[in-house]
């Protein structure tokens, strides 16, 4: 496989990642108002806030998917079809969030809706890590192959642990749940246990 | 027509399949619920499972299609007028999956339902087909050309002759057709008989 | 501006126009039955034809005005800021198509409806004519820059004539106004006067 | 990171432009007539037309914004974890216009859907304010960067000063909001001021 085709596989993942950031949007809907005036559109617009917040943390964590895939595929110097597949399948959960988002701020209140919301970026995450496990063990970049710093793989399975936690944490507590998912968007160097990892 | 001009088309074919693959996400509507409580919410969850399933199978599939036509522009070294017609009739098809997997989830029960989803994939793989045998005889790729394993152009036909064979079999079962469906996601190497095609 | 701000121009387009071909799908909407049985849904999918129908065209046209912007900007050396204007104007039309196509899918025995398609896309058409224009005045392709056949300009010009005349030929007659859209999608040469103003 | 990577950000950040753009045409919905006939359709598509310049307005803004941000980007060398970051939150800010595009024209006598458009834009214009601060200040252009005319950072301070002022205007008077976007539109050299602070 040539230059060109790794650089297709890189604009579908880009494309669809794309698309799947910005219908997030979609998720924001202009209040209905009978009729105006008297400053209700200002109230419905506070009612809004929560959806507001909802966007800026599946558009973040979405965008947080993107770096990390980014510095995965940086030095790819081949590809194989098992990476074709898991890189599909991350595709597939990565495009599920704009509905895992939405279903998640229509129930805030909702664990069950909480926890799909987790566990979607918790299994992409999950599939992440196993394209960086494939991507060393075949060595499909070249031998010469400077990882970046913080560890694309140890960054995966920091990512998967947190999600997959908060997944029976939002029937404990919500709070705990909105916690671990601001740890994933914000945690710069991963879990230490995992990091020993590092090929 | 030169390598930049290419890229352009492969551009444009990834931007139609990542937009029309990431569509597929808005077949799976939240539940409206007049007002939650006592596992509601779970049980509703539940009940999008076969939802879930026509995503993921629709994804796969369009997945599929993608590795293919990957495949079959790998080592494309020129492009013609009949190329890129057919490359449209291929896109429109590929853009009316959405529609068809919707269809097919709404109604999924229904033969004529299933017909449609299976009649717009083996309609595509035709094309894709006709786009291989194009490209084999003018010899749009270079002399030195080694195409991979397995042949796309047999590998198309196969998944024709699979969707092709799943219209008239949902109305005689709709496990039929499924099982079909599933063949074609799955078939690693194609029929034989297509397979003595390769030029 | 380098060869790779060319590519982003170029990618910039093709993205806009791969989401607004693809979102022409949406106008296409699964039937709603109440209860379903007897063939009913059989029916409702033959009343769905004229929708398939527009889709088709629709598609075909926007995919022409691509291969059209395709042959224009295949060789352009470099870019000014008219023609990023020019450009940006071409695509807020090609964006409207979707709007466009569902009105005329939706009223299509109302000759405004139709007026309001052709229009559209005649505008579109008006506006790569004046592209191509805007090229060929300022050079900015090399020297040696040998335009394809057919001369888009003259192709361009073409479409617009076809697509003007059908605005008011809408109101004449819709079947009028049919056959010039046909007659945008097949010609293949361009009118004999306007190909005459090859530069 | 390579010359690709800095092609990947580009690429990505030109799909979730390009899809928020060509989202505005969702905003304008297809009159739903229970019975057409008598000039009725013509009487509903003049009322769509402040929905179409709103459609043209928020086009267009974010056409430039794209312009600015292509100018800004041109000769690029390198790319930080800051830059980065900050791109993803001007690609949020901008994926948000098709819903601050909407809400302004369904409320478009309310002074707060005004503002609310207003200020999206004037943030996003300061975080490309920001974004070129940052790449001038960690020079990750080359040292020989000769910086376009008009300097974006100069342009992306007047835009993000005329949308600031805009969101007060709008509760003073919706004409001088509406001007303040126009100018925002047309302004063609930067405020002299802000010029002077080219590095």
């Amino acid at each position: 496989m040539e230059e060109r085709d790794i650089g297709r596989v890189v604009a579908f993942t880009d494309g669809v990642m794309a698309v799947a950031i910005t219908l997030l949007v979609l998720n924001i809907e202009v209040p209905d108002l009978p009729r105006t005036g008297e400053g209700r559109l200002g109230e419905e617009l506070v009612d809004l806030l929560p959806s507001l917040l909802a966007y800026a943390v599946s558009f973040a964590l979405v965008g947080r998917f993107w770096i990390v895939h980014h510095g995965l595929f940086e030095d790819l110097r081949t590809f194989d079809g098992t990476l074709m597949v898991l890189n599909l399948v991350f595709l597939a959960l990565i495009a599920l969030v704009p509905f895992a988002s939405q279903l998640f701020d229509t129930y805030n209140e909702e664990p069950v809706a909480a926890a799909v919301f987790g566990g979607t970026l918790g299994l992409a995450a999950l599939v992440n890590a196993a394209m960086v496990s494939h991507i060393v063990r075949r060595r499909l970049t070249g031998a010469e192959r400077r990882w970046p710093e913080p560890f694309p793989g140890a960054m995966a399975l920091t990512l998967a642990v947190l999600f997959m936690l908060s997944v029976p944490a939002a029937f404990l507590s919500l709070t705990l749940a909105h916690v671990l998912w601001v740890l994933a968007l914000v945690v710069r160097y991963p879990l230490h246990v995992l990091g020993g990892r590092r090929g």
